[in-house]
């Protein structure tokens, strides 16, 4: 077959929320020229990759093709869509393209890794196009929870196909454009081929709410608090934090941004003339000067981050300031499922102090989510009239519920998580083949396979411990004095209440003392006993069988 | 001061939800003769406990005054109350008093620790009462989310106190005896000095729903699924099993119990003549004969635990029966705070098999909370007419929260977390000291303190990696041959790109020819070159500093 094609291939974002990485392809297969929508990250976790700090898609299969790569889009600033763009730029060797705000956000993460400025270009928003090998690339505006979101409009020699990114249809966003369906209309009357949609509220069947249903409750919040208030949200939602602001600007606060994100945030829209109007805020040693009850803090750390300013607030003091009784702390945020354990920790802490801790369960309509919901998603299908419907950005679940509710409006769509790549040629999408995807971690300065074991082995010390088995043995193989054990994280006695170290040392020398020649001059074979031999020894004494390494030294 | 006082003690439970045990007394200061009610565990994570097998209270404050400890009384037998029972029991010497089913649940536990039987008496509900030292204590039934949960009606020279443990005002439980205002009037009527009280749904602000409301939407649900049905609940709620099967039933459904505690609970429910009328099981291996549309399920694991059967099914096959397509899961449960991620997790795995999963977010009600909510803690309040409030069995929020609401009703509190000592003989709860308090972790087979580094250890290397450094000096303190090192772990390669250990032995290599006398002569001060040479020498190759092991060998 070599008639041209026009391909779809999720290498992150599909069967997951994080990481968003998507590919656009046309050509003659295997020979498709490609474009790139988002790069962005994943957070880890203790539970499965502890000391992580960054989780990119693996992206082996795009670098192979990068001659293939003609443009990168970010379709907006948040991490899981740009958060990687610094990490992968040199290997994936093309121009980004973006908006004024998210270039302004992507060019600080090229700058923080020593790339040029010049690798972001700004674009404007639709009907401005960029011409990306056989695509023809706009930014069309679309209302989410920060600036300048936009939906890509992708037209190629099969028609055109619109990647929502993530979206929410408000026509009253606080910052930024409105949804504007009209527009929306227009661009769609030619035509659409494929809608590539969010898939993240699905499960949500109320109509979504706009972002400035908030401010009337938060403002009369703030007005009758009696002492600090300090708020948080996501530092990205520049909408909100404006709202926030504006609602202590009125009750006569001094606002005071605590945090790096939210600075850098605020700025950025300033800068790219996102936001126009917002109240003069107070630095933090001027505010140490201010009577507490006019003051309102705005703070990073919504979903309970251990090192941001939140959490620190909570255990103490943060820049000079400490919350204190009688003090009000909001979350204008909802808790990303997996954040719960750090965001009630605050709370309690915050108890401990005697402030009051305001959230959605106090009755209150504090926030709103940036995803449209699923009667929006309905909308919007109804309004684009796609001939057929991808759900991305959105966990199996999601995806595969996305695609129910495509069928049952009659619509052909495909449930194509990571790795599926879809030939949207036809009247329906296909699946042509499955690539290997996978997750890389970034560790330290180190980027390193998710299925190196280097992870999995961390865990293993974490449940089971570790012991350093050390042997010294002569130029004639034979040992030199007992094997010597180490232990980490191991507790110090068990069953017999003798010193563990003491009964594996033991076990240990026995086994030496009795070991044959062969064993004693084979490496391999002498630390497999060793090691097995440690671990059933533990695992009568403590009920555990650690990790074990073994050190042979021959002396010679 | 001599004269004797009343006073109450939580050891856990107060100030977190998990490993209730709180300590009564009565007597001169310091001699008090002490009962404990609860003994219970909180279960561990891995952000904060890997590799703990469970969690319990610091019970050392308690087993240095054991010749003073009259008895222990278990209000329930959730594992928060009851599983820490078997663990402590001969350390603290005292007789287990329980209503039958709990008995028997606690004795299964007693049994596996190699405990007589006989060390859990059972005691009939109100008005049977025991006698323990100064005070006379009787279990007055009370509604929650497993059969004959119990309030304790505690008696002692200074009046009566009511510690509610867990509760919900539900006067059509479907399994055991209905909440009984009129009883709990009578009771109250004498007075009651202290009402000791369940905080965990402080903040829901809808009177509680009462178990037999889930019964008609779980049969509509059961009636309309074509093919198999899995529901998962927590095992103990014997209630909620029932109305589960008996939903399958009336559809004509064949009812399969899997997992150890969903037939360890029925079973005991059965034994003790809680449960009469449970529709007939079938084994599953006589389920894999009958036709899925024709089975139903219901099995362990609603929190998302990893081995439990919901996990394993949603894996792959469990005792031989398998999920497919068009089969419905349904969990009849709501997930703790911090249990998100796993059963996320299961969802997609069941979301990929084509399984329909049926939760709360549906929009259905398939399951009710077994606390008090705010409106039933103050119909608590309102009938026993306590002179004071405790809350207990609450994170510090709940604590606060609770005290707030009581005060407001014009009635004495005090906010005792863990360790807080009250004297309950006045007017009003005064704290007269604070004990320390903390937590113990089973580990394997022993026992742990929370502070003594172990688990930190273990979090260490599961953040950092490990290296272990090897050196062998001769006879003259001189090294034999270059450092050693093995790592675990960590990436092979980092910025140089040659492999780390070769970076990490080349260093230390370095430092060891150039080493002084003095520093080859002292181990100590070796080892703590040798570490800070390895960790940093990691932080510039890779970015993260490992945890090491340093092992130095002389021969002599």
């Amino acid at each position: 077959m070599s008639s041209k094609r026009m391909i779809y291939l999720p290498l992150g974002g599909a069967g997951e929320i994080g990481m968003n990485a998507y590919v656009y392809g046309y050509g003659a297969p295997d020979q498709e020229r490609l474009i790139l929508v988002d790069l962005g990250v994943t957070f880890p976790d203790m539970d499965g990759t502890p000391g992580v700090d960054l989780i990119f898609p693996d992206m082996s299969w795009l670098i192979e093709r990068r001659d293939r790569l003609d443009a990168i889009f970010i379709t907006h600033a948040h991490e899981d869509h740009v958060g990687a763009i610094a990490h992968f730029w040199e290997r994936l060797g093309a121009p980004v393209y973006a908006r004024a705000f998210t270039a302004n956000i992507a060019r600080r993460k090229m700058d923080e890794h020593g790339h040029s400025e010049k690798s972001v270009k700004t674009v404007s928003a639709w009907p401005e196009t960029v011409q990306a090998g056989p695509f023809t690339v706009g930014f069309l505006p679309i209302s989410h929870s920060i600036p300048e979101s936009s939906a890509l409009v992708i037209d190629g020699p099969e028609g055109r196909v619109i990647h929502t990114g993530d979206f929410k249809l408000d026509e009253t966003p606080v910052v930024g454009e409105p949804f504007d369906p009209e527009l929306w209309a227009e661009v769609a009357k030619p035509s659409v081929k494929a809608l590539v949609c969010d898939s993240t509220n699905v499960f949500s069947r109320h109509p979504g709410r706009s972002e400035a249903s908030v401010g009337p409750e938060i403002e009369t919040l703030v007005a009758s608090a009696p002492g600090m208030v300090c708020a948080t949200t996501f530092a990205s939602n520049v909408a909100r934090v404006k709202t926030l602001a504006e609602a202590g600007q009125r009750a006569g606060r001094s606002i005071v941004l605590l945090g790096r994100a939210m600075r850098r945030m605020i700025e950025a829209a300033i800068e790219t003339g996102v936001l126009a109007d917002f109240p003069k805020v107070v630095s933090p040693e001027d505010a140490r000067a201010i009577p507490r009850e006019n003051l309102m803090l705005l703070v990073t750390g919504s979903q309970g981050e251990r090192r941001a300013a939140s959490a620190q607030l909570a255990r103490g003091k943060y820049n000079g300031l400490e919350l204190k009784e009688g003090d009000m702390f909001l979350f204008s945020s909802k808790t990303i499922p997996g954040n719960e354990r750090g965001v009630i920790r605050i709370i309690n802490q915050l108890s401990e102090k005697g402030v009051d801790v305001v959230d959605e369960s106090a009755g209150g309509h504090y926030h709103v989510s940036g995803h449209a919901n699923r009667p929006d998603l309905e909308a919007m299908q109804d309004l684009v009239k796609p001939q057929m419907v991808i759900p991305m950005h959105g966990e199996h679940r999601h995806l595969r519920e996305h695609v129910k509710l495509t069928q049952s409006k009659g619509r052909a769509a495909a449930l194509a998580v990571n790795g599926t790549m879809l030939n949207l040629s036809g009247n329906r999408p296909e699946v042509v083949e499955y690539i290997e995807t996978g997750r890389t971690y970034l560790d330290g300065s180190v980027q390193v396979g998710a299925l190196d074991g280097i992870i999995r082995d961390r865990i293993r010390m974490a449940l089971n411990g570790h012991i350093t088995v050390t042997v010294i043995l002569d130029e004639d193989d034979e040992p030199l004095g007992a094997p010597w054990c180490d232990l980490m994280g191991l507790p110090e006695t068990g069953r017999s209440h003798a010193p563990l170290v003491d009964v594996l040392e033991e076990d240990l020398g026995q086994f030496l003392g009795r070991a044959s020649e062969k064993t004693l001059g084979d490496d391999d074979k002498l630390e497999t006993d060793l090691k097995r031999i440690a671990r059933n020894s533990a695992q009568t004494e403590i009920g555990k069988k650690p990790e074990v390494t073994v050190v042979i030294s021959r002396l010679s």
